[in-house]
């Protein structure tokens, strides 16, 4: 039976949810069949049986296992035998900091770039809940921030460095190859990837070049997603 | 043959280079012998060999070998029969992402909280060259930095989030025993540690345990060395 991934979705097939990318490429990189399945910010009773309230989820048949760190954790033990996530407990453990920093420090950043954009794309069901739920998260309304773009622009920026820097060295943030520590980051990229024409990386950059490496993978299945090339 | 390590001095044998901490470490991890010398600032005639101008430098016979991260890889190479610093190439390239992000980012939030500090306990030779250099790179003068210290703690605090969600998880950077990840950012605690009274990590945060934890490493070495104990 095909594994079923719960997923957020915007307007006009979006898909602009970090998490749930990372978890689309980890099941892209095991080689696993699995059925996307849509769902809204202000309709989650599809994934109700997973005990909580975010995606990704992904159900393998009688499992329901919901946060994109723990289904990378619980694919490479259930799926022991298929292409690692993880090269050994050192390496998952240093992943789990770059997943933090990239929940933690890249995505504020992103918000601030980006999330009027996020509001452009929201499902129109979830317009109204998106708004109001980020503009008191975010203590102002989503216009000023918008209004605010150079400084959200010039705080991407500075918070890439670290990446930027570790790519000058290297193709991928896991060396040689990509694996999981490489789709949290592009996970992150996905996001407005999936829903901003902001051109947030130059060509000069060397995140660049590892971003449209990671776009190539799997067929370009990321790359054709539903977006804006930038 | 004994190996030589240079380092950076301060007044009474202070050390706070988070660099040299990292190598010292890294060191005694795979149990090597080593000679630790002194340098200043402004007298780098004795790592000339190394052909650069930082210390770290180790000298292993005839070969000299500078920068903290150059010489984390080299001693895996070298002494590979030894405790490995590195799990593998994934954990290795993951590292040095770790790695830039302690130099990148939480090293200029720790500039704002303790740089003047920092200058209090320069060499007596290195302190005119200290002031002067570091406020040309900040653009302000250090009292102006040191008058300013509660948004350089703010920004210590911010830029720790992912450190901190990390090790609410896991008792290591590394997982379930310390290697390099681990001692490069000690090696960024130490700094504060050997200069500054401030106490940058309350203890109920997840941070202060681990930290514990690493200064006990190698019957206390690095909580041995001349500092402040916050």
């Amino acid at each position: 039976m095909a594994l079923i991934l719960y997923e957020l979705a915007g307007k006009d097939d979006y898909r602009f949810s970090p998490y749930c990318w990372r978890t689309i490429q980890a099941l892209l990189h095991k080689g696993l069949t699995f059925e996307r399945r849509s769902m809204k910010f202000t309709d989650r009773a599809c994934i109700e049986p997973s005990g909580q309230e975010r995606v990704p989820v992904l159900v393998d048949g009688e499992r329901w296992i919901a946060d994109s760190w723990d289904i990378a954790a619980y694919l490479d033990q259930a799926y022991g035998d298929r292409p690692a996530l993880f090269e050994g407990d050192a390496a998952r453990a240093e992943a789990r900091f770059i997943n933090s920093w990239a929940d933690n420090s890249l995505h504020p950043a992103f918000t601030g770039a980006i999330v009027h954009d996020v509001w452009q794309h929201t499902h129109p069901d979830d317009r109204d809940w998106f708004k109001t739920s980020r503009e008191e998260r975010l203590g102002r309304s989503l216009e000023a921030v918008r209004d605010d773009q150079d400084a959200g622009m010039a705080a991407v920026d500075r918070v890439l460095t670290p990446l930027r820097t570790t790519l000058q060295h290297q193709d991928y943030l896991s060396g040689g190859a990509p694996a999981y520590a490489d789709y949290i980051l592009l996970g992150s990229f996905m996001w407005p990837r999936s829903c901003s024409p902001k051109r947030l990386i130059a060509e000069d950059d060397p995140i660049y070049p590892w971003r449209e490496r990671m776009l190539d993978l799997f067929e370009g299945f990321c790359r054709n997603a539903p977006g804006y090339p930038v």
